[in-house]
């Protein structure tokens, strides 16, 4: 092990989830414990703190309030969704963050967020090293997504998944009370990977969950749609459905641009904003089927759901920052924490490093063998997959009959 | 105490809550100990079930299935909307349900639902009276709404407040961890009475609320929305929201009709169905405000949450049906069990009983003296209200890491 000595800094970036706080908890104790850190500080979302000088001292934080933060959803430091530019192409931000770092002397760099992120640090690193300033550089990952590569799950899915199925089976007993008929639309998120949709197999798998379940991952046909729809509701009387917010036809179209009177916005990664499928889907089915139909979309909730998080994420996500930390003070840089799921009928997980070059933009899709052959239903090898990481339910400190966040002081170091 | 040897018949009517099923369990559990009764039957979907001959032998229940009604969301034996006539009009409908009533001797009728069901309990037990049939007819409250008057709330309602506070703060920590300013628009349940809305000022009340809240009992001027609006966005950055599904203008018009392109559907009692006005407010502050806008509908699942219900809501929601039975056993007829909160600091709660005709089609209000002076918050009174019912955390048992709900085998009689 090489010795660094020096000051810490964490950032968090993009979409929030129930457990990003947790990461950065376990990366924070670690690097408060530790002998070689002078000083921790947190970015004030995230890399754009870093170059707008805005750091919080987390030594100037109470250790108890602190302690909050595993089970406080969203981002306690804030994120950012801001992309770096190529440094070969303009370096200006990267000398920024390098006179920053210097400034504070900060040796050890954790981001925590997803496949975006994770492009940011590894730009950094690089930077960093090409300027021969020696600090490790680890990225934490998170998103409720589920698709970063090279690792076994991430923080943030197990939460997610768990309010999606706990939601799916309440709301299939609340839309089947009546003797009437109905069909329900879920709309759930996922932009090109169907992890999160596919989650609400799990209530199926438990009895009470959706029929129908369309994924981004296989060629979305609405004819299809409705004539399965139509089967189910002739067979059932009630019909649930989910659908991927990124459902997308043959050639690649979103099915929500189907709806769309306008161009969409897009966001700064280039990504095409979506949402109000599920209403625009319930709207066209019941023009085609004689039933009473209704949309749901599950919104924001879904990522930040922190009163029906799972424990093994929450605890997982506390891991892979206390891990991060961990392989920095050992030596490593330019890797980002990952997921190994042990061998063996009981499930267990241990942290792994994989080069951050590899995880970069990459997006992990759901096996199309876990998707049944019709294209409408998840398979065992799914329900396999991720029910042991919605398991546990996570002790939320209560106050007044409601959570009880962490308040963090939020010192700003100038 | 004038004792009726008889069987006894329970049914659930109208929207389904969290806690509809702990009250049909509180007056199952003490007709099934009772020696007056010679059979507990459930009514498949409400009164529907009477006119159709659809009873559930209770008797036949495993008693440990029966139990975890009192954790099982909506609605086990199904509810309906279904308004019986006026027998002075028609009686058909009455003549039926006393053919069946006479059938299987049911002595004591159970109604378990909001106004629109206590007219129909009402009805009957009027009509079974002046035919000379002896049969006990209480009916138990039930409404997330919690609109029904005689009664210092309602079950149902103390768990969909928990959700709703409970998300508001979830969201209030997921909407504003960028820094570049968003406005967040919800929307909640409560055709007419603000009760539900309410409920996201116990966030406000914890430090992470909604800024503005706008309920229908005050007249809705878009004008000062905005402006509202603004003025918080100015201030903050940031902007929460919640606005009840029925806001309505100062000559009555809903708001959401602004943004109809079609006269409205109704439901059966008439109501003008509502539904999309999140979205509708967004789009129109994003026209006036240059800023990030998103409108979230919180839509079925905050009727149906079981996994945040309020541990207080689920004891007196078994309380109303145990006590309601007990009512009956003692004599009592054509009344509604009713919450009476006791005096002093400490929360407590009691049951009495109201007359049916008394509840029958009546909405109570929120207290124009618990609303702020500009119309778009609540005060301390509101909250000291409100705070008893949402607390306790329910204790929903757990198989898988989701949770299970009752299995009823539902044996029909016929």
């Amino acid at each position: 092990m090489s010795i660094l000595k020096g000051a810490c800094l964490i950032g968090q970036s993009g979409g929030p989830s129930a457990v990003l706080n947790a990461s950065a908890l376990g990366c924070i104790e670690a690097a408060l414990k530790s002998d070689n850190i002078t000083r921790v500080y947190g970015a004030a979302h995230g890399i754009k703190g870093v170059l707008d000088d805005r750091l919080y001292d987390m030594n100037l934080e109470d250790p108890a309030e602190l302690k909050l933060m595993m089970h406080t959803p969203a981002s306690v430091l804030g994120t950012c969704r801001y992309k770096l530019q190529d440094f070969l192409v303009d370096d200006w931000e990267y000398k920024r963050i390098l006179e920053v770092f210097k400034q504070y002397n900060i040796r050890y760099f954790f981001y925590n967020g997803g496949n975006d992120s994770m492009d940011t640090c590894s730009k950094i690193s690089s930077f960093l090293s090409q300027n021969n300033y020696e600090c490790r550089v680890i990225g934490i990952p998170k998103t409720i997504d589920n698709d970063l590569a090279h690792t076994d799950h991430c923080p943030g899915y197990g939460s997610a998944a768990k309010y999606i199925a706990t939601s799916c089976m309440e709301i299939y007993r609340d839309a089947m009370v009546y003797d009437t008929g109905s069909i329900t639309v879920l709309e759930i998120m996922g932009r090109n990977a169907g992890w999160l949709t596919a989650a609400s197999a799990i209530a199926t798998y438990k009895g009470i969950g959706p029929d129908l379940i369309y994924l981004p991952e296989i060629a979305f046909d609405m004819a299809d749609f409705i004539s399965d729809i139509n089967r189910v509701y002739e067979q059932k009387g009630d019909v649930l459905v989910a659908v991927s917010e990124g459902i997308k036809d043959k050639i690649g179209t979103y099915i929500t641009s189907y709806f769309a009177d306008d161009t969409k916005e897009k966001d700064v990664f280039g990504h095409a904003k979506l949402g109000g499928l599920a209403a625009n889907l319930a709207n066209y089915t019941n023009a085609k089927i004689q039933a009473k139909v209704r949309g749901i979309e599950f919104g924001l909730i879904q990522r930040c759901a922190a009163h029906v998080a799972s424990e093994t994420d929450v605890n997982e996500a506390y891991m892979a920052g206390a891990d991060a930390f961990k392989a920095a003070e050992s030596g490593e840089t330019d890797k980002m924490v990952a997921f190994v799921r042990g061998p063996g009928p009981e499930y267990t997980c241990h942290t792994t490093l994989v080069d951050l070059v590899e995880v970069a933009n990459v997006e992990k899709k759901i096996p199309i063998e876990w998707i049944n052959e019709a294209g409408n239903g998840m398979l065992q090898p799914f329900i396999d997959y991720a029910l042991p990481l919605i398991q546990g339910e996570s002790q939320m400190p209560i106050e007044d009959g409601l959570p009880r966040f962490a308040h963090l002081k939020k010192i700003c170091t100038r």
